[in-house]
């Protein structure tokens, strides 16, 4: 079996699952988001009371914080009464930041766990082993009643990934790249693992961008193998036990994949969908009006570390608004003390509030018909950050730093001292 | 004549004008805010093609900063547009803050100006003896085509405040009392002038939180005989050349109201009204959900200090969410060089962008029916700030950091080193 499999099968009370299988799992943790009060009204629906277990739910206002209108403030407002009136132990309010990191930093999140919440990019989670995976609002009511959820056993596919990443080449370089060989569809309902010497060598934070953004193939689910870095990353955090499930010798893997990255190139997916990605030397002339520095995949603390680096004295170009979003409240903490902050505004950002931001076209920065953004954020379909005729480029934070102080897209690698480029 | 007075005498090219007369004066500066796009449609309306001097007006992005909406992303596109198409000097994009603020801090504000913006609280240039007064977009366009505007020459109201306010009390806790005691309508079309010791002990920030909500009492402006520190202000921060016009001793005011504040108690606004105001001690039990420290009228680096002071290593209460929104770029730099931002993050405030924020119902927190807030900000009507269900309450900057950290109305007294306070 899939270490995935093991995971299934042990929270479904079976010595064995197998690809294709229904069955009926026990959930280790809920989260809920403030896109989803629906969750609310259909536990209730459903002739819900108590829920099965107020530790293992965790209600966070990520997407519309603060309220950016009176209906979000009102459905806020809900979720809250809902929390203390069920004594469910976690609530992340508008000060907390986005959920996928929100979660991870406060120990939630754990190898071999099920974790399922209300956003599509929960396959997050994988890279620390655990399974996680989005639910609707129905779904995730029938876990707050029951602790339980059906799956399908998925089919897993390999994506192998090897060699050293050139400086200025980060992790969302790399899903863009095989999103852009693969396709959107490649893993509908299908795990993906992570493997290989470039996925090792990267930071929890460059694993979690990977996994992020297997959803954008389809996945139901990602997964990395724990290694020692994990260990140390969940041990410093979370106190829940855990245990390392391993994947048999003999699993057959539904489709494997290899990637070499040692010569990859910055990448850039152009309108209007996330698997157009191309090398960024052919997108050098298009000109930005709004680059956008954060959520689940670019609001990190190397996020903004590389982003402050590159910005560094420079100010933000005059055609540019530059917003930035730090992914959380202990990313802010950290970047105000290492005084990225401070770079950043004196560049001329924008800086919000930890949360979603503009990444779901909600508020914070939303783009006018006409205009192009570019974004560290996870989709670029038409109308996902404000007008539908408006054009998104996913970019990673280096190569959003480098576009905000240079009006247009640039190579990342020029403003970084002995990476190699060939021309701004 | 009354300095004012002879502001319009200069601007209009008369020897002399008096109260009721109806004039026309040349302006010296004009401003725009992003509310107010209809100012260029009726700009082009009115057969304007070229404004009648780019280097005199400010376009400036700071209610709807970053854009919560589509029609707002568009909306400051077309006045960054209309800012390159005129070669207009001053644009201050989302990265700003709010335009009373701003325009001060570049310079664009001297005594004997005559200053007008779309926003009704352009009356706080009055701290500088400036004649500020905020018009609609018709009124801005004949500006932006002509470089004048008509008045009626204003009857001035002399409010005279004398006395040493106690530790915690605050201009906001001034205006607020003056309000309850005068109304709203005192000073209707009126100019208010603020004079007395208290006025003089006050820093340049405090007085322009006095003159801002003039506009309350329903003045047409305001205005404070600039002094040692205004000049200094001044000075060290524009490169216009100004004069004092002083009042003629023999001047007849309309009106004239004198206080003692030497008791004055921190006051509080209730709901709905901004001339509700009662000393604190009759609100202490009044719980509240959303604390916003922010805006022109709270906004300042005097204001975080004081909140940041006041909150310390405490956290916010469990049942409160803070907003904090400084009111420039440079008051949230300044912020971060003295360490109030990391005070108020670590206590668990949702800190946002410089701008105008939850103030007037745009974004940023707003408020859900039945909701309670205490806010800094300079107006209470019903659904100012989201629901008209909410309540508001008007109160200090030191008033609102310490309701954040006991979750209802609480004497900052309580919370300072040696003030006085009867209980908590």
């Amino acid at each position: 079996m899939h270490a995935i499999e093991k995971i299934l099968a042990r929270a479904s009370g079976k010595k064995e699952v197998r690809a294709g299988e229904i069955i009926q799992a026990k959930v280790d943790f809920a989260e809920v988001n403030d896109l989803y009060l629906q969750s609310i009204k259909s536990f209730y629906e459903m002739k819900g009371t108590k829920v099965w277990d107020p530790n293992k739910i965790a209600f966070i206002l990520d997407h519309y914080a603060p309220a950016p209108s009176i209906q979000s403030a009102a459905n806020q407002k809900s979720m809250r009464e809902f929390v203390k009136e069920q004594g469910i132990k976690y609530l992340f309010d508008i000060n907390a930041g986005v959920c996928h990191q929100v979660m991870v930093e406060e120990g939630i999140v754990w190898p071999g766990m099920i974790l399922i919440a209300t956003d599509s990019h929960t396959t997050t989670h994988g890279a620390f082993g655990a399974l996680g995976t989005g639910v609707g609002a129905t779904d995730l009511a029938t876990i707050m009643l029951t602790g339980e959820l059906w799956f399908k056993v998925p089919d897993v596919i390999k994506i192998e990934i090897n060699g050293k990443l050139q400086t200025g080449v980060m992790a969302k370089d790399v899903v863009l790249h095989i999103l852009s060989e693969l396709g959107t569809d490649v893993a509908v309902y299908k795990a993906i693992e992570y493997t290989g010497s470039t996925v090792r060598d990267m930071s929890i934070s460059e694993r979690m961008v990977l996994c992020n953004m297997a959803v954008e193939m389809g996945a139901k689910t990602s997964y990395i193998i724990p290694d020692e870095k994990t260990i140390e990353y969940v041990k410093s955090r979370a106190d829940y036990e855990f245990d390392i499930l391993e994947t048999d010798e003999d699993y057959k893997y539904s489709a494997e994949y290899i990637f070499n990255v040692d010569n990859l190139e910055p990448q850039v997916a152009l309108p209007h969908s996330v698997d157009n990605g191309v090398d960024i030397q052919k997108t050098l002339e298009i000109k930005v009006d709004q680059v956008f520095i954060g959520t689940c995949t670019g609001g990190r603390l190397e996020d903004l570390e590389i982003a402050a680096e590159i910005i560094g004295d420079n100010k933000i170009h005059k055609d540019i608004r530059l917003v930035v979003i730090p992914a959380s409240k202990e990313v802010l903490e950290k970047s105000i003390e290492k005084g990225y902050i401070m770079t950043l505004v004196k560049a001329g950002a924008t800086i919000t509030s930890p949360g979603c931001g503009p990444c779901l076209g909600t508020h914070q920065g939303l783009l006018a018909p006409g205009e192009v953004c570019a974004t560290t954020s996870s989709r670029n379909f038409p109308g996902r950050m404000g007008s539908t005729e408006a054009d998104i480029y996913l970019v990673s934070p280096a190569t959003a730093a480098a576009i905000a102080i240079n009006g247009k897209i640039t190579d990342p690698r020029y403003y970084i001292k002995n990476a190699k480029v060939e021309n701004k």
